[in-house]
């Protein structure tokens, strides 16, 4: 499938158009777009995922920062055109160092460039993928009974099965896995086992605990790159099958869970494209800390001031979350997914996910 | 080929063996080592890499810490021969937590159990792949005219060709690699070039560099893992070709460079198998920052203490890295190998590459 690049350039042109009016109507030109903080994100029951409410921020020329602002807007606008046409795509720290010709316009930081692409993101309702950008992260990595047909570089389709077609490090996911980049053309499992750590996936690939339980592995790498959060949510529009997180105990790997379930409120504009709300926190949670008895760390002062904010953040609002985060916050301990081995290597295969996928219910014979 | 574990086996009874032999003679338990600093590397002209010199650290049970010490060792000495017999292998964060029930030999940071590892292969004077430990990093990826077969998990060897058998994000090179469970079948090069940054990795292969100049393309993620310097130094050994090492204009891709070129400070006692000397610092240099005006960032404090450090570390005391490390502190500025996209996203492949490859002799029309 090819994209319509020509309706992502007429939806650029159109930001273009905005601020030419404005000036023809001799205002001061302005965008408006939603505020993008956690007190602007609502639960949207229709697609089941959070995405921002209704409060508004302004762009506008009144200030010299606005102004500067839009005009960064025009040579971003330009430079994605352009790279349409030439078919190249960019990664953001490589757009950053480009506005070094963009003369006033220049970006003083990195952060500033990133922020941009996601407004114009929200402006135009695109994707950053649509406008041939991409981050320096890398793409994950699966393992399972999957067959993906990725179209590369030399304009050829290649189809690779996710355990016959690759080595022991599994298949890395590219940094676009949109249609016209990457199909799943098959796909056989039972759940889908996403999980933060290389080492803990590395541990269930060695122990075969994809083909043992039917599962597809996920590798999250710490907090999830877009690709891979859009590449859960494709598997599991294909198949149906259940997304469980596992990550470690502490509050920053519920956020991994929160951005694959919900949607992050970074990317709150495309929560429907990239959140899979089929998702179940597998563990380890702050109870399994308790019944597993599993070696722990103090909480640190930024890990208590996280778990609270959680307490306060929209997603984490149902008894579930509620009941764990203050456990956490009462125990004082965190704990990390590899800890259970403790009781030996196997045992996380042998033991711990099969008496975890019991208790959802997906433990098959 | 099969790997010798009974050898590996008997080396670690030899450890053993001598802390038996002590007590059998009524002697304080001790183990001698080389001392792992700086101070004690010293180039071995047989084998054209740092190897360790002659200071030599105890490790003896005459303090309460050294005995608790030696404990350990025979404890994980008999982890990994229960690894060995079972097939299994172990991450170095999982063994952490599997001290927990070695009682008062139990690790108290992850640091210590990764130190005594290490001490367990200059000692043997085996690889901690031998013992199959392995680290959480993820191993690297590359693009080239290149085809490897691995021995996967269930035992079949799959063959795969780095341009026509895997995605636009390359092979992921696995954990392990030496022969037993990577073999470089076949390759066709004219030189490797080993990149820091993911983006400038993802460049060069959108840009075709690997075909349009004949390149294998390795990306190293920062400081490689060492089965990332492995795999250079095999593929290099396989067909002898030069490898320039491309990185950010900072003190610690220099360390980058020397790790690879050298062998690193931690693990000089392996150098010969991880460094490979024909190894060429390729840019970005501090002279690349005047010549092609890049952008910059001023130097931190750390920056700085870190270059002082290099002008006194011995693997770079050739006019090259003096004059150029002194440069540097000239000049106070640093820079990153993506400021190349000043000029455009095709400037590092139309004329930043072919411009250092003439200087190196290695151009080819």
């Amino acid at each position: 499938m090819k994209k319509d690049y020509t309706q992502i350039i007429s939806k650029i042109d159109t930001v273009a158009e905005k601020i030419y009016n404005d000036f023809q109507k001799s205002e001061i030109p302005s965008l408006n777009l939603p505020t993008r903080t956690k007190t602007n994100i609502k639960f949207n029951e229709k697609l089941n995922v959070w995405k921002y409410g209704k409060g508004v921020s302004e762009r506008t020329a009144k200030s010299l920062d606005g102004a500067y602002m839009l005009l960064r807007t025009m040579y971003m606008a330009d430079f994605i055109k352009e790279m349409i046409k030439l078919k190249k795509s960019s990664t953001l720290r490589e757009m950053y160092y480009i506005s070094e010709g963009w003369d006033l316009a220049k970006f003083h930081t990195q952060q500033e460039s990133n922020f941009l692409a996601e407004d114009l993101e929200v402006i135009t309702a695109c994707m950053r993928e649509d406008f041939k950008l991409r981050p320096e992260e890398d793409g994950a990595r699966v393992i399972g009974n999957i067959t993906v047909e990725e179209l590369t570089r030399n304009n050829t389709k290649k189809k690779i099965h996710c355990q016959d077609d690759v080595g022991d490090a599994g298949y890395s996911i590219p940094y676009n896995v949109e249609s016209e980049k990457l199909t799943i053309t098959s796909a056989d499992a039972d759940f889908i086992i996403a999980i933060e750590t290389g080492g803990m996936f590395d541990r269930l690939v060695e122990n075969g605990f994809d083909t043992s339980n039917r599962a597809i592995l996920v590798h999250l790498k710490g907090q999830p790159a877009r690709s891979t959060r859009r590449f859960i949510k494709r598997l599991n529009e294909k198949i149906k099958i259940p997304v469980l997180i596992f990550t470690d105990c502490d509050p920053w790997s519920y956020r991994i869970f929160a951005s694959i379930a919900y949607g992050a409120i970074k990317t709150a504009h495309i929560s429907e494209y990239l959140a899979t709300p089929a998702s179940h926190y597998l563990g380890v949670t702050p109870s399994d800390i308790e019944n597993y008895d599993l070696p722990t760390d103090d909480l640190t002062k930024e890990d208590i001031n996280a778990l609270k904010s959680e307490l306060s953040d929209p997603r984490f609002q149902d008894s579930f979350w509620k009941g764990e985060i203050k456990l956490q916050l009462k125990m004082g301990k965190k704990s990390e997914q590899q800890a259970l081995a403790k009781y030996g290597l196997d045992y996380v295969t042998d033991k711990y996910l099969p008496e975890k996928l019991a208790e959802l219910g997906l433990l098959k014979k």
